[in-house]
């Protein structure tokens, strides 16, 4: 195996300290939380107040001006354990650095604290339903009123993540609907405001702890002062959007690679247990070569993921390659879960068992964030393919 | 397109027949059924009335005296439609043979017409904790009472399919320990008897309207003319299992096939219709190559099948190309579901829609029946591979 | 193993003859001949002789009047023994049919007997350098004199089987280029004929025996009487090619599931007999399945074309079908010989090993007679899934 | 695109003269080695004389005492142009550092200079007609004569890279037969020792210009100063080949991943020149998605090769992860040929065309220096899954 050299000491001491805080505050509750389709409001609050939420914030803003690693090293964790109800990535490194890169001063003192200490939870809402993953047919309106004091906000909104505990929302909405991708902006709207209703919780295949939910916005007011970045913001957000995606794609990628080691062990731990005709299964050449190829698969992950976060950590990372570490290692941990679960046996399709919601969980890595044929289309033009 | 010519008229008028009946009598309910974890007692019942159980047995029996492609033709319906909850395959064409087959004529005229009006619902107990698909391994014991009255029967079962609702139930149990394979014997055991209890219905991935259960034998007494066959069938169960695997691994194959078909043709629908980037998803050579592909695989799936089931109907079918017939089929459903849940983007993860859940139901047939790998094992000692 | 019911004893007894030919005739020579780059033009001869060309052609122009299954039986054999240089197949069923379907009554007696009896080689000239698979971007024109009395032919045509030995060569040529596929024709050109020549036998990956050749021709005069099926056939050579396509295809799917059945076949007494670490390879658990898979998806492959070469006889098979059949069927043989030389060790890369042969030999079909991607374009367009 | 940080400014320079070499010395004549089956022996003197042998080397020695990553430099420079006729890896990499060491400083004086100046072509003796990889099955014997002066070899090799060509060849074998892998030895036997015969060069499927070939030693007296590293080091043969084997698997891999991004290259260019249906190849999404995932791959092969190259250049690369490189990357590169061929159309099956030339020199890459299976064995055994 290749020792990784991604972490220092203090990356390391803090997935420790992390690793404990998993331990107590969600291990003994994540399968009721699947059970009720959400983590308890709680985690959230416990979670700021232990400093795991917006580490990578200035500490001015409530952060511990951290560098991105910590964040990996956090996404590792909860990846590795299963815990896929906890949207603390999205949160921190999505929401938070939207509102720090681009929000006004104000902006950043009103909503950065209380992201940081866990007092409000996060989210973003692209997806409609007639556009998945296709930014420039949201149909979402926000119209300027006639004094210039609010936008109206119309629209549905759907898959969105953190949705139903979410006390802010990053809307993406056009308020130049002629203008295409340019006429679309960013609105922080917040939980409350007359007209925002959240729908159901959607019932998913897998990630069942994780509150995910359709929103739903009728003429609510939102004041001018809530267009993220102020009046000279208006109608870029397609470029915010499109500046953020590397890293949020590499947030899926990360948790990828973590999910799949930890089916890997899992599984080795299980055939070497297990005995069938009178052998472990570990036995058997054909296991034995699955899993060595599954290693080796991310293992190779591993290495590529790692090179991506210090070009992430070092803010070099271009569009295409982190396309690819999203599509490839999403397509590699759905691999790993399919024949992890089947080295199981019976048992991998019994939900008490780990591997099994982890089969679950992972199936929508390869949809959401883009979806893998999407990252193909960026893949391509940077291959000066495109059409 | 191929057009079929493996059913005649009456299969047909057969199949649109039970096609209302599911429409409605099961439709409306399955849904429901998935949420409390098993079907309703009744459907069994009206499913029995309208003489869509046991339909190959003997009309002294209580059956139609059909031939066995009236029950693949059911078997296709709910498997096209989805409705893994209804255990009627199993029931109809894996438990009532066994007592036709090998059962006394005082055992089959006490239980078949039972198992053919729906008064009894049938399961068969092989797979124990320790031993999934290993059958030799069994440690469930039935040991002879000194007056030969009775056994005594120890011993735990578990993925038993039909389990919760079962009246009777084939156990598969050791009544010579110390034989091995050939000291295997069936017995007869109903509900009700002292000792014979029933565990949690097991919650899996998916079938989730399907009430498999753990079942426990604590010193149940057996008496000695339910065992299978009767005196003479003692330690004879091994042949009597292995004589039927083709028949009951072809059933895997047949649902395997008819569930991928409907995978296609919702996908189909869907790509037709759902746009994204201003075209339809159907229009794009990704889309279509990868519908083609699946096409085609499922198309020759079903040509092969199609020849196995003529082959069973002239009881010609092998052990070989009907293990050849499960691995390769629920390969490929599998595969189907993956990549008909990848274009329906988002939607594909909401429980809601039909390809999320056929999805979650197809992943056990490459478990179930005897793995995959075990299919492989019977193949290359057909091929004069074995070691 | 399932039985074969395609071939009736007649059949049967054909394709013994024939092997009896190939082991006399071909097998001692095969080797130099991929040494020369072509057959002997003798073994064309002696074919004919031997009523082994053109055998479904009626008897009245030389043939058999033999069903199409005689000829199925001739591929094979020639197939399973990988003597690709003979271009028996081409000439037999695609060359002849074509004279015979759409040709004139005097085109027929011309041409039928002397292809029937060996004197002459046939080939079809359809592909141009800058024009694969494309035959609407054909660039060969021909162009009728002021007169009537002749075609002036021009272009350059490549990739064409028997072209090298070729006597007779149906060129496609656009009698009228400007109305596309519309304005194509086809035309009987003689060897000899002052302006058309012979490029070099095109050196290749694998079917090395084969002549496969480039011609050239410059301002041929082509009698008017040599386009096929007289006047009234100009410019409708585009549905004649269409109309051909499925049996075609068919031949080309014959032959890739009959040379993977060889593979598999030659690779079974490989392991059995060579030895690593002590035990034969055979013994290996990954050697066992790989073959077990292989055997499997070959098994699946014989009983779909079966059923396809059963619609052939019937005149029933349709466009996609036979798509289906081209395209599945050469992936999988790529892959049994992929997979089978891999198995072979260091002896799969030899040139004397016959699965080497076979492996460079199979590449081509996922290629020619339409590559595999326009395949899936004609199958996604019977899916209603086209453009 | 990731930049690479493996080389510095010397290396690169290196790469750089190193290319106009090959332009100059090889591109003009690889063709014409091709046909007949060896390189001209004069570029071995060439390379000697311009310092492109034995870099690595101390300069006591000949060398240039450079670190191993002009020798990556330089098989990347040979992978990526296709020159696989010159085995300058193998005999820099391989054969001189079991001399350096191994050898006694008399073996080192003798022969490591001349390897360097080309004076003498290096080979290393493993494989055998009845054991290919595996090494404790070797059976060719080396006998110690009763005057303890030389030893008596007998023996045959097959698949002997540079073998037509080789001055110095170093044979495994066994000079204690009873004692299994640990009586293995290593013997410097040196062209023209009575005894020691070439066979034929063996006709490959590809590298075409390798001048591979058939060892024979019968009764050849090897002097005993010919042990490599003299008497201390009989019967620790094995031992030597096993410390080894990581650095000369990695030299597979390196070549596997330069000649895999030069297949994508190429036809990155040809599709967008290459127009089917009035449209460039490349314009096609099939065309983009296929390229997209196998830049995606060989992307991610790169940094994990790079990263392991760090390793190698640290001494620190474990075994298990050289296995893993090699297997994968191999694989790897098998894929993108066979896939880059198809993109290719009728011309990927020409041999004038480097992809298919490139095609068939990769089959091998799958199968010497340990199968990938064998990989895959030594892999398991890391994960603590060793039978």
């Amino acid at each position: 195996m290749i020792e990784r050299t991604l972490f220092n000491a203090d990356h390391q001491a803090f997935a420790e300290s992390f690793a404990r805080f998993l331990d107590k505050e969600v291990a003994p509750h994540h399968a009721a939380w699947e059970e009720q389709g959400y983590v308890d409001r709680a985690v959230w609050s416990k979670a700021g107040e232990n400093g795991f939420l917006c580490m990578s914030l200035p500490e001015e803003y409530g952060g511990a001006g951290a560098d991105r690693l910590y964040s990996v090293a956090q996404m590792e964790a909860i990846a590795h354990a299963g815990f896929t109800g906890l949207g603390f990535g999205l949160h921190s490194e999505i929401v938070a650095p939207y509102i720090l890169h681009y929000g006004s001063e104000e902006q950043k003192r009103r909503y950065l604290p209380q992201l940081a200490n866990g007092a409000m939870v996060g989210a973003i809402a692209m997806s409609e339903p007639a556009a998945g993953s296709d930014l420039q047919g949201i149909k979402a309106t926000a119209v300027k009123s006639a004094d210039g004091s609010h936008y109206v906000l119309n629209g549905s909104k759907t898959f969105i993540t953190n949705g139903w505990h979410a006390d802010l929302v990053i809307v993406v909405a056009k308020t130049d609907p002629a203008a295409g991708a340019k006429g679309t902006s960013l609105l922080l709207v917040e939980r409350g405001m007359p007209g925002f209703e959240k729908g159901q919780r959607l019932k998913k295949l897998g990630m069942k702890a994780q509150d995910t939910s359709e929103l739903f916005f009728t003429d609510v007011k939102v004041p001018a002062e809530n267009l993220l970045g102020g009046p000279a913001m208006e109608g870029r957000g397609f470029i915010c959007l499109m500046e953020q995606l590397p890293w949020e794609r590499m947030q899926i990628a990360i948790s990828a690679v973590a999910a799949a080691q930890a089916a890997i062990d899992w599984t080795v731990d299980y055939v070497k247990q297990r005995k069938v005709f009178g052998q472990p299964v570990a036995s058997y050449q054909n296991t034995r070569y699955t899993l060595a190829e599954l290693q080796t698969e991310v293992q190779v992950a591993r290495v590529f993921v790692d090179k991506c976060c210090e070009l992430v950590a070092a803010d070099r990372l271009d569009t295409a390659t982190a396309s690819m570490a999203k599509y490839w290692t999403t397509d590699l941990q759905c691999k790993v879960m399919d024949e992890c679960l089947q080295l199981h046996g019976g048992y991998g399709y019994m939900w008490e068992y780990p591997i099994t919601r982890a089969y679950a969980d992972a199936r929508v890595q390869r949809i959401y964030g883009g979806t893998n044929e999407i990252m193909k289309e960026v893949i391509t033009r940077a291959m000066g393919l495109g059409k």
